[in-house]
């Protein structure tokens, strides 16, 4: 049976609130649910109630949620996991990232490639650049991600499964990239504003086919048995979702 | 470069339609944009346009999406991917799955697990097994799937890290999957209806803790620069999705 | 020219703020965009910029929506023009209200029946009874509405044209107020909960026709040129709207 | 009790199916659950069950639903009544429309302002006015429409309460019907694509005020009690929602 270890990250839960720690022996966790000795989670299970509190071991999900250190919105996991679908990520691909960010979708990215693949991640910020190598190197230990800080213009690697771009100008680097990429790689994007879609389905013509344009949207509902409805309130927007594949000019009679 | 060989799968694309194809050299494709003889594909690269067609390597989603044999709706990948997230499935993951219908979401699984770890995976009907085997068989090649007729009753594994449910009476499955698990394993469940949802809720009291219930909305976009607008239609429903965690009875003070 | 007259409405924004005031001109009003002597409004038009704010004729929505006391949720105007509708009322409809609430509702059915209509409408909640008689007195001028605190019990008069219920026990009140409906008459809920569009579902059958269940869903966009893009967060649930039309028992062959 | 009579609309149904017809009593009615004699519905009160079929009196909805002839896609009821109400129309409100389309809206407007109000309706297409005018004929009574085919350059009539403005170049029209407005009078507009939401919202700042940008979703649930649940698929989109308030440009300080 697995037990909460000196060092482990749990997450403690007291009603909608959670909170993602590192087990300290010598300290003492205080919530809105009252405190707790973290030497009494000590060589328990995970998945245990004890107080006002629920202890258990944290998915990948909540590192993200709620460990990442965030400059800026991150992509949220209900968009990043779609994103890696459809990019066709699998053990071994090799993915080319233009925008860290504060790589929460880099992270997952790592995740799904493993120690096989490579992500090769561009960020031109140097505080979103220093935050993001802080994010990967607490929660990512396959030693399969590249952070780069700058533009992808030096590139000397090609042959690359897969492109994400989440930038401000995203169509500049639609074919920067072209020439990095396999025949019949994905490419994703990430964007916040109908005027870049707009401006991206301009320019993706000639150089990717199967261009899909997407929202995904996630609606929660409230979880009493005698009284199921939908939350209040949702998320309506956080950014359109672009894909495409790589094709090749030459037309073929 | 990789090329298209013999037996390859191929995605063949003609205005809207997808055609998703093995290679065989002997033989000619047939579709509404004429005809290609697949010799003329053979060491070709993906990503190419010939004649009225553009041809792609199949993503996994492809395969899913247009190769799978249904006999029933299957999971659609913009649940499938959000589930295996929201259950923590990575590499080496040993799943539990009730219901496998057609297999789609066994195939996400098996691809995120690796062959370092295992599902299985019970259908009760004879009709749906003999054709998830089948799809199994051709779009699988890991080997961690264990596909099994009928119940989970004489189950001797113990120690799943997830287990997901998708079956027309899934509040009885609650009670009875709750032994196999891990503690602060991931619970998943797809659920047509809101009854059945209520129902759930009832069961899910002191056996998981974490307790999510939510939809996932895909709303897709025609892709003409010069008139961005959404489909004029949209798959409105396909499941509930709950998701809950493992938690011990016993309260520690 | 229409002008700002003492004691009118004005609507008073500034940034996304809104006050609904009415123009009492030996007063002050003070805002976050500084402080207006209502005197300096008198004779102006409508629609003008003064300091750092716009002032508007209130709209019957802007009354409703920042004007209206409420002791409760009220129905929103995106549901409640959409409840007259399907509801069929027009100049001179006879129509019964199950729950006044707030009266908001009230004031959209006086409104579109006008002053040869009818709006009964009963609340057993006498401090909610009170502040709709407030609400009433303050933004209805058509003499159309009677508000009476107590049940539909003793209820004297027939050949109502439609019936609206917005009460915790939907189904109690639906074989209750058959009788005193037209036939082919309209029935309209709101119900927050699925539970209770379930348990309505089961008793409509052989009393109403043409059942309809439905959500309406506004999302809104930010009205930046440069950057359109919907909300970040929007209303995902108010409640779901129930509709039929009665329909006699016997089957004429 | 009101009883169905020649030449009145019936609304015949079964199952998912609606007839709208008019009652000649010497016809008979042939749909997918037989046929029916007129004849046997004179004098019978609307709401009945006769054969296989439901009959019910159409309401305002089932008109525009069911009777209108359509050369265009229709401005439908869950857009039409929001629109009504975000331009707050009502007894005697005397409004302008820049393209009638098939008349739906028109009708909508026609039925709330009432014989005291006005529609003004502009429509540029000859065989869309043709149609448009045969619809209105049929459906409206109040005389209270004046449909014109043709552009709104000539117009001499000033202070409307509300301009709706349905056509391809909305744009060029914002600042042309500027003038034929009261102070503070409600603009809306109907618009299928994100470019002319963009387009729209650079012309507007200066003219129009308390500008907003919203879509309407409508979401339908199966009926059956049992096994509650979303309809597969929706609507997706109709059009793009703008509404403004006339603002004049003088600042008073």
């Amino acid at each position: 049976m697995e037990e909460i270890e000196e060092g482990a990250f749990v997450l403690i839960c007291h009603g909608g609130r959670r909170y993602l720690k590192r087990v300290a022996s010598r300290e003492i966790f205080h919530g809105k649910g009252g405190s707790i000795r973290f030497s009494d989670l000590l060589h328990r299970p995970f998945g245990i109630r004890i107080g006002e509190y629920e202890v258990y071991r944290p998915t990948f999900e909540d590192l993200i949620m709620h460990g990442l250190k965030r400059q800026t919105q991150i992509i949220y996991p209900k968009d990043s996991f779609f994103i890696a679908l459809k990019m066709d990520l699998a053990r071994g691909s090799k993915v080319l990232e233009i925008g860290t960010g504060s790589g929460a979708l880099t992270l997952v990215f790592s995740r799904i490639i493993g120690p096989e693949g490579l992500v090769v991640s561009y960020e031109r910020d140097e505080r979103q650049y220093k935050n993001a190598r802080r994010n990967v190197e607490l929660f990512a230990d396959t030693g399969n991600i590249r952070l780069l800080l700058g533009e992808p213009d030096g590139l000397e690697e090609e042959g690359f499964d897969a492109v994400f771009i989440d930038i401000k100008e995203p169509s500049v680097y639609v074919q920067k990239v072209h020439r990095y990429l396999k025949n019949s790689a994905t490419l994703g994007m990430f964007l916040p504003t109908a005027n870049q879609v707009i401006d991206v389905l301009r320019v993706l013509n000639g150089l990717f086919g199967l261009v899909e344009v997407m929202e995904i949207l996630t609606r929660r509902y409230k979880t009493v048995a005698e009284r199921l409805r939908p939350e209040d309130r949702m998320v309506a927007h956080t950014g359109y979702l672009v894909f495409g594949r790589k094709i090749t000019g030459s037309q073929i009679s």
